[in-house]
């Protein structure tokens, strides 16, 4: 099977979607963008034994190179409309490739999002895929626009994609608590409907890849603002708490990556229409004056983990 | 220095582009596609090793990354407009980036880009470009055009880049010959002025990027045409000529990747316009009805290379 089979078998469904003039197999793809919307872009990679262990499956490694994009759409309020991947494999079998354009098309399909062009090569396990999508003019979720005084909310239950992935690499015996855990680390959940209930609602907002000290810190230097973070308030994880200790739990939460959830700050006068939503939301705390992150746990200051993961960070030796 | 801060110090120069509204640092660029116009979108990954020769500068590399995009680009007749990046390097060091970015921004500030987003990662060296650009409404140049009749041409001098790339491998001594192809490789020039020339006066178009007779079998299989190719019209190179025996000479023109020259057919009719171009294009063969591609020496057949580079081809073993 050659490159031009290959894309033909595996990457050439049809999607449906009336915007896609010309999809993947010519140069480029040619693509109709509403008139009155803005164009959103993102791109994300992810690596073999960088981003997800070695001997993931074909199936989960295909899902989730397209949440983590999706995620950065969900981010900005906007809808996902196209993606571009660039996939490099050692393995040109058919079985891996079913697998990963299964995971991929699966939540492709869910969200309505058309694959129109790529390229693949042979080379060590390194896929990219540029997300596409759209937004009404002047609508996008940013994350310069926090004010002090603002709630800080995050969805979901930060710390159990990190939980998840400390098992995936460990022995660890399997039970229905790491189960949901591993499932939080290789399928999360790419939050557009969240997204976009926040349009109109949410002063910044940002998707919590690196961990969310990390990220709140980039939020806040955007917004040239402050954040005190309330521990206790930090939603609870029963799954996360069966498997590991407290110090452990607060480090996952607050410095684990690999999320995908929204970290966003809410005006007061816009708080009430949160309950309205359909994914569980936490208060975790309030944007103030100055700069930095400073973490408390019942009124108490106490120090917070420096940084999430930095693929540049010197290792230690 | 962390990925943040590698970001803001190498990736993050103002374009000066009306159209970005967000660009980089946000969780995805926000950008203002003008009404009439199609979005045109692309992605090509070069890796270390396979696209290009380890040892090859950091300059030649960010330069190549962009061309290799901007070159789907011209081979739409369409304008470039924004690029994202996503970089994996084992080097995150000073003077490793700031070739990099250094040959990348030659390139986007001579074609007016603008670098909107991206991510970096410490892994082995592979480098995703997207590219997006604009074009009127219905006016992209496909490759499912062409007819019978239809000439067929090609640009510039297809075959050298891979002989510069087959010196650059070798320890052969370097001489004004070998310079000139070895540029050509490094520095392909992406055909975008002769794209926008060729709006409404081609009737099929592509980049060369595979070898001459694979991508015309593409274009003939897309537009459901046969071609047939006339060797003796063939662009002479004298570098190639000077290094290269006749044989190795016909397999580089005919098999060779990595020209970025542009491939294209044009009715009758349209010829006389060709005269009026900067880019000097060659007429090479016609397209005929049937299938395949058909080699003609002085009106003789003769057998053509069966496929140029193939990424998924078995190793010989």
């Amino acid at each position: 099977m050659n490159e031009f089979e290959l894309i033909k078998r595996y990457f050439s469904r049809a999607s449906g979607r009336a915007d896609v003039v010309v999809g993947v197999g010519d140069d480029a793809a040619v693509l109709d963008v509403p008139p009155g919307l803005q164009l959103v872009a993102a791109v994300d990679t992810i690596i073999e034994g960088i981003h997800f262990p070695a001997g993931t499956s074909a199936v989960d490694i295909g899902y989730r190179a397209l949440a983590v994009n999706l995620s950065d759409i969900a981010a900005m309020g906007a809808e996902p409309r196209w993606i571009t991947l660039s996939l490099t494999t050692p393995r040109a079998d058919a079985s891996w490739l079913e697998g990963f354009a299964a995971g991929l098309y699966e939540l492709a399909a869910r969200h309505d999002v058309a694959l129109v062009g790529g390229d693949t090569c042979k080379g060590p396990l390194v896929i990219s895929v540029q997300v596409l999508g759209t937004i009404e003019y002047g609508r996008a979720l940013l994350r310069a626009g926090a004010r002090p005084g603002d709630a800080i909310y995050v969805s979901g239950v930060p710390g159990e994609a990190a939980a998840g992935l400390a098992l995936l690499q460990s022995n660890a015996e399997r039970d229905s608590a790491s189960e949901h855990l591993v499932r939080r680390f290789l399928r999360p959940e790419p939050r557009l409907n969240l997204g976009r209930s926040l349009r109109g609602v949410a002063s910044a907002a940002m998707d919590i890849s690196d961990g969310l000290v990390t990220d709140l810190t980039k939020l806040c230097a955007a917004s040239h603002c402050g954040a005190r973070l309330d521990l206790e308030r930090l939603p609870l994880s029963t799954p996360m708490h069966a498997r590991f200790t407290e110090a452990q739990v607060r480090h996952f939460t607050l410095a684990g990556g690999d999320d995908y959830e929204l970290l966003f700050t809410v005006p007061r006068e816009h708080e009430p229409q949160l309950s309205a939503f359909d994914v569980p939301c936490t208060r975790v705390g309030e944007i103030v004056a100055g700069d930095g992150v400073g973490g408390f746990l019942h009124g108490e200051k106490i120090a917070l983990p420096s940084a999430g993961f930095d693929h540049f960070r010197e290792e230690d030796t």
